[in-house]
Order: structure tokens, then sequence, then C-alpha cells
């Protein structure tokens, strides 16, 4: 139904890349073996990239330091457009005041806090303070208790007519060892939506509000039109519809989420297919 | 929309009553007032009553019992219709042998026991048992981690083909506070239903195998009729709709899942309309 | 992961086999051929069978007829349990009186008739008379205007808070032409709901009510236990996840809705586990 | 829980103005009295303008014209950005030949014809071109057989691994009669897509696309921020909870699917919060 293609040989027409983070360069094991030759050959030839990821866990500084102390040098801070950072700009733009309540690590406050608001857990918000919360933003899947502070979040948006914004829209990820999964932030959300009957934000691919954050980026330093840029993503999902629906190519890589057995299947069950499909994002 | 009618004023008509626990004979404060002379009302004018509850954290004797406790010696344990005593059919007419694995506390793994089965929590499973787990039971919302154990099942049910059954259905359910509510273990399942991919089997009203169960009870010991029988229920979505699809009178209370401010709008939104709506159960 | 075995090998342990229609008896080119020989080897051997069927289209004694005259002669019409039989039923215990709306054929209405009430076509409620409705039933996809009569029925459904009956539950069922399908009542049914917001009564497999009402029948008659009744279906969705949750054996036959390449995929992605496979329900 | 201000009142921050057309400029009656004092007061005060419509039943030159034609000539085409035009650039980046097939009338076809691919309804396709088809585009909810083509939508994408593109993600529209509605093309889609099983790629309100193709437009003439635009819009589920994503300010008016009297209750159970709730879109 398709070919795997060497990476190396489909780069030709473009002149950006957007990776996808984890599953593309890193496992939990690591860097993917080869990802740092990739980086090489792009700046030897000239190519920008970006790291478009919906990981909304730490500051796009702390997930460029992880990758430096990974061994790869050539991730710039720069160049990583989070999930977070809609969620930090969504802040900016429409919440003025007030304590905004989130689900998350500490680390993943930092969104909350660059906007000049005031981040509290959920665990910290009772009835003292609840009549202040006017947002609530859903960050990361670890760093709180599931049961209570779900429970409590639950509650919050009972007693609250505020947005609930969600940072993180995957719904599983994988964690060591053989083909086991975590659900993440983006599964939990969706329980909670759904329990509440109200309608959440969501921010995170494959919404196209990632892309255009990228895509406004490189065009406020040079012209580029969407046919000169390529995604690279191991989640039919996230990376490949939502490249798809922003109009530019695609290509699947099979070192993440989509194993190399099931690319085929769940590509023609989905209906959504990638420019192409290549091993490894690796030269 | 309709009119608010005495309890005591509409069990002309009926033979047996079938009521929901939670909500309409108790509340997270202990009983409804009022509760223990409307089952003396029963006795007295010889009608059957039957406790139908989507609570499979205990067994019916202890259910019994915990009613016992609060005063109201009228129930017995041959009265009370849990969910998880449809779990424990479906494991005895379908799995033979193996390991059950469960999500709950101690005390609903009586269901699994009783049907002869070897219960594990899903804490307990590992690498070295995972090959003889041969169904996965959702009793209760308490007893395990959230975030660990909701996890490790959904690893067992991508690892293995066989049966999910969740013995409650309820999503979520009313705690101390003013209406404050928890997430029950119905809403966790369907999380984590979607997440893999699965379909669940589910014990619990509204399904009509509930009302069934009871129903038969009664008709192996004398011929009665549907016209005859009432259900007494606080939540449209399980005791209402579940008592309307199976062909009986509704009665809607409102001293538990929905508020007397509610109903009205509730009633219309969701199509859901019970035969009559009482305040509470009680004469 | 299953292997298929002759149906004539299962039958032993069974007294009362239970037989989905479309694609385990007939398919759209006639009957299967063989199966006038399962029937006589289960008149033969003594076994009794009932035919459970999502079709509400048309009255059993109609469906018994439509066999005859393919040259089954052994389909007696009181062993046709259709789930117009129980919308019926919902309309003698819930329905006093008034207009039932429905969509389907003018056979279809006949249920709807048999419970003394007035029925009268989507297309024929209009200002005058849309206050006397009291119910709508949804019983088949063929005989009405879909643009015009489903929009009508959202219609009378936003303006009326009465149950809405879906009388069969299938989303799609094949049609002629190599693996071509078409959209069921079933499927219109969720369209119309979500648009609704109002929630639906539904009958029909998977639910066990249509068991229940089979079985019920068979022990008005004889002791009868559910490990001696097999389920033969050819969907895992309805018949199969419905009898497992019954409680009774089932098996998958691959004639009609899931075909041989993809019952594997199929059993292992959905969880829905039959007890066997057969290629057809022949000897 | 909200104040009902007057329109002119709120304008004062805003340079540019977004209008939804159905509900806000028009209804089934024709123009919103006051309507065209509005622009009059827009133009006299320096302010801009679009209509951000889900409408791809026709050209923004023909809804241009369908303005003027009752009165309101201030509507220039090129301020029109239609959900259609998003589709056009999906087809103009990701689709380089074959057969486009359509739902909609052929109207509506200007879109894909204008992409420079060959159009055909989905009633003209059949075993001799569907290998041709590389796309199908749902674009109109009038213009073919409901029944027929419907099913043969759900079949074309049974047989072929192609994108499914939804150019109108509304779910129902007003029409004429008291609050009277019709099933729109974004209903039908979603039922397809669940029968077919596949992801469809959706352009319309509530996604932001829609949004920034307006945004791109203005920014490649002048300067803006997103606090200086307003979004007008009659739909809590598209308009404003899609304004409210993009980071612009948001009002709420009452002239067309969300009504004065159900305004609050829907804007606490769905916790999408305009910044302003006005009666209609007049000075």
């Amino acid at each position: 139904m398709y070919t795997i293609q060497p990476f190396g040989s489909i780069l030709d027409p473009y002149k950006v890349v957007f990776f996808d983070a984890f599953g593309v360069l890193k496992s939990y094991n690591g860097l993917i073996p080869g990802i740092i030759e990739t980086f090489e050959f792009l700046e030897a030839t000239g190519r920008e990239y970006y790291i478009v990821t919906n990981d909304a866990s730490r500051s796009p500084m702390q997930l460029a330091e992880a990758y430096h102390k990974l061994g790869l040098a050539a991730i710039d801070h720069e160049r990583v457009i989070s999930s977070g950072m809609l969620a930090k700009e969504y802040l900016d733009l429409k919440v003025n005041d007030g304590i905004v309540a989130y689900l998350g690590t500490e680390d993943s406050a930092h969104y909350i806090e660059r906007s000049g608001l005031q981040a509290l857990p959920v665990s910290a918000i009772d009835d003292t303070n609840i009549h202040q919360v006017n947002a609530v933003v859903l960050l990361d899947d670890e760093g709180f208790d599931w049961f209570s502070d779900i429970n409590r979040t639950v509650n919050i948006l009972r007693q609250r007519t505020i947005p609930a914004i969600v940072a993180n829209t995957d719904s599983i990820y994988p964690v060591s060892g053989s083909n086991r999964v975590s659900i993440a932030i983006g599964g939990s959300a969706t329980m909670i939506e759904s329990r509440v009957g109200k309608r959440f934000i969501r921010f995170g691919k494959p919404d196209s509000q990632m892309f255009m954050f990228a895509f406004d980026q490189i065009r406020a330093r040079k012209s580029i039109s969407k046919k000169e840029i390529l995604m690279v993503g191991d989640t039919l999902h996230t990376d490949i519809i939502g490249g798809n629906k922003f109009g530019i190519d695609t290509v699947l890589v099979l070192s993440g989420n989509t194993l190399p057995d099931d690319a085929s299947t769940r590509i023609s069950s989905t209906g959504i297919v990638p420019t192409y499909v290549c091993e490894q994002a690796v030269i």
C-alpha cells in the first residue's frame, strides 16, 4: 500500500522541516540513533527546522536543555514550539487577572507564570479562593494525585463558569517496556470534559494553530510557501492529519507510536494518509 | 411541566417497588429522614420491595448490614440486587478458569471469589502472571491508585484479548459538601475503553438485565405484571430511563442527583420523562 | 488466533440455538446454501431454534413468509423474535393514547398498530396534530424521504418532550455488490439523537432484552439453563457481544458482516471474543 | 449572569470586526433590521470588517451578491471568508490530480473547479471512475439525494483510502417557522465518519484556520494585534469558542441560533463565555 523510503531521499523539495519530538527524535531509551547526523545534514544543506511538540510539561528552554544533555546540541530553544506556548498566548490575550488553577508539574506552571498570572495547583484550591479562579489549565499528566485532583477539577468547573484549557492533546504515550503506554493529560481531559458537560479549549497538534505558530515565525524572517515545508511525525492522529490539514507534506516515521506491522492497517482504517513513510528520521 | 406529588399518593396501583439506594434511601449524611416509615408502610400494606443498585463495592450482605447499622432494619440482603451480582453471573457462565484482575476495594472482589475464580487486584499483575488473566472487572472507584492502576489496566487490555467487565455504570456520584461530586468507576471505564479501543461489557442500570434479575426473583414466587411495579430513583440516566425501557412506571425523587431547581430543565433537555416526580420517597 | 471449526462439530452441548437472520440464514443473494439442511438437522436432533433479529421492517408473520418463499419452510413465525416486538411491548406498557409518529415502511407500522395506537408517518405530522404525538418510533431505513423526514423528526423532538424509540440498532447492513453497505435506521437514529440532544430508547441486539424475550418464551414451556443455548451471528457488535453479555455461548460465522480476512483483526481490536468461529451455519 | 449591552457601546476598542453571516446579518426572513446602518457606522469610523462564514454552498462572489440584492451593498466579496475557501486551499496544496467527488449544490462545486480539479457529484461515481477519485468533499446539505448519495459516499470511502473534507462544520441551522431547524452537512458528515470509521478533515469555525485566513489578509496590508479584533456571532459552539480560542474578543448576539431565553443556561452549561452579549449587531 505504501513504499518505505529512505528519509534522505525525500528531503529534496523542502526548505523547512517540522519534527515531532517523542518517537521521532528520542524514545524512552534516549536519542534515536543517527538523529544527530540528521540535524548535521540539515545545517549543512541550509535547511531550517522546528520542533513542534504537544509537550507542555516544561518550558522550551528546559526542553532544549534536555536534548543538549542527551548529546543533541543542535536544538535551539527558539526552534521549539510547544503546545504550552499556545496556552500561554491564550492566557495573555483572554485572562486578565485572578488565579489560574492547573494540573501538571511545577515546571509546567511556567507557562502560566510567564503570562503574569498567579498559578496554583488544583490541590491548592478550596472554598477560600475558588471564586478567584478564572481559568483551569491541564498541562501534564504528572505532578498531581489523579483521584483527588481530577475530582477537584470536576468540582471547580461545576462551580465556576470559566474556560478550561488543555495544553496537551495527546491521549496516550509510549513508556519503557515492550509496547507499553501511559494515559496522557489529553485522555484525562476528555473524561473530565464529558463528566462536567462543558467544552474545553484544546491546544496542540492536530490543531492548525501549532503549525501556524511555527509558520509565522519563519515568515517573519523570510518568504516561504507551505509547499516547502515537511512535517515529520510518528502519530497519524496528531502529526500527520494535522500537517495534512494545514496543507503541508507529511512523513510518517515508524520509530514511535505507529509500529511497522500496524502502519498499513492504520492508514487504511483511519484514512489518514502521509505523503511518505520512512523507518525513521535518519539519513 | 410536571406536578410534584406526595410519594404516598402514587403507590396505590403497585404491588412491588424497586428502590435505587444512594440519593433515595440515604445520602452522605445518613438515612433520608422518614425512609424508615416508608418501609413500615410497604410492609403494612403487603407490598414487596427490592433495592436495585449500581453499587458493586460490597456484597449484598454487607450492603444490607450498612442499612441495619443506620437503623433501617427492613432491608434484607435477599432483596438487594447489585450490579456486582450480574458481573458474578457473567463470570460464572463465561469465564472458566485463570485469574480475574480487578479495580476496586478488597470487599468488591467478593463477587469474583464467589464465582470460584482467583481474584487479583490489577496492581498484582505483572509479566509473570499476565498470561493467566482471563478477564478484567472494574468494580469500584476506591481501593487502587488511579494513575498507576488505570495505566496497568490499559496495558493488560492491550496485551490480552479478554473481556473487560464494568460492574458499576455510574459516571459520577454526590459526595459531602454542597453539590460536590466524585468520578465513579463507570467514568474511568469510559476513558480506559476509548484509549484501548475495545468494547467493554457493562452491567448496571440503565441496562435492563438489572431489572430482569429482580423481576425473575419475584416471578419465581408469584405471578406479577410489569404494570404492577414502580421504580424509584434520583437519576434520569440510570434509574428512570432504565425503568422506562424495561416497561415499568418510574418516579423521580429530588433527594439526590437531580436537584429541585434542575429537574424541569433536565427532563426536557434529555427527553427522559418519569411517570411521576416526588420530593422524596417518604410517605 | 482462533480455529475455524465445522458448525456441526460444535452443536453437541446445546439444546437451543438462536440465529441472527441477515448474513447467517440469507444474504442479498438469497438463502445461504445448505441452511435448509441445518434446520433439518436441528429438527431431527430435537433442538429448538429462534430467529433473533434486529429487523423491524415487517411483522414476524411477514418475515417468516419471506423465508418460506425462499424455500426455508422450517421458520415458524412464533420462532421469530424481532426488535419490533420489543418496541411494541414498550408502547403497550408505556404509551396510553395519542399518535405514534414513525420513520419506516407501512409494513413496519404494524408494530404500532398492533399496540392499538394510531400510527402516522412522520411526514403526516404538522402543526395541527403535533401536540397529540406521544412517541416517535424509528423502525426502518426505507419508506420515507431522508432529507425532509429526518428533519421533521428533529423538529418534532425539539417541540415535544416524548420518548423516541429505535427499533433497529444496526448502523449499517450489506447490500448487493462487492462489500457494499447501506446505512440502517440505527445510524440515522444516532445522528438525530446527537442533533436533538435527547436520549433515545434502543431495542435490538446487543441489548439483553432481545435475548431475554426469547429465553422467556422457552422457559414458559420447559426448564432451560443459559449454558444450553448458543447464539449464531455474523456481527461482533450486536450478535456476539450481546450473546456474551447475556451469558450464553456464541459463534461468529463468516458469511455476512465479518469477512474471513478481517475476523482475526476485528476480534483482537474490539476485544469481542466469540466462543467459536465457523465459516457458516451449515452442517 | 451577564448584562446585555448595546452593540454600539462595545465597539470602541476594536479596529476590525468579524461577522458571522446567518443569524447575525440575516435570517430566513431577510436582513436583520438595522444591519445596513451598522456597516455605515463601521465605514464612517474607519473600521474594517470581514464576513467569516461556514457557508460553502456558494462562492464569495455569489454570497456577496446575495447581500447586495437584499440591500446590503457594503459587503465586498473580498471581505467574505468562507469555509469553502479553506477546502479549496487544501485541494490546491494536497490533491494534484484526479476526480474530486462532492456532496452539495452545483454552485458549491465552484471551490473544487477553481482548484483546477475535476469535480463530479457523488451520484456520478460508479465502478468505471471510482479509482480516479482522489478526495471527497462535503460542501452543502442540498443538491443531492440524502439516502442514495450518503450511502454512495460511505461506499466510496470504504473502497478508497483518500481524504474526506468537510467544508461546513455546522450541524444544524435555523429555517423558517418558529424555532425550526434543518440538519446541515456537518451533521451528516459526522454520521458518515462514524459509519466509515475514518477521520475527516473539517474546515470552518470553530477551527482557528478560518480566523487565521482573515487575520492574514489584514496583516498583509497593515499591522494589527488580536486585541483589536472582535468576533460577532450567534452560535456558542462555532463563533464564540472559535473566536475565544483564536485569542480575540467575542460578542454573542441573540438574533439567531441562541435564543434570549436560553443564553444564560447555555453559557453556563457549555462553559463557553463570550466577552459580551448583545441583542443584535445593530447600533
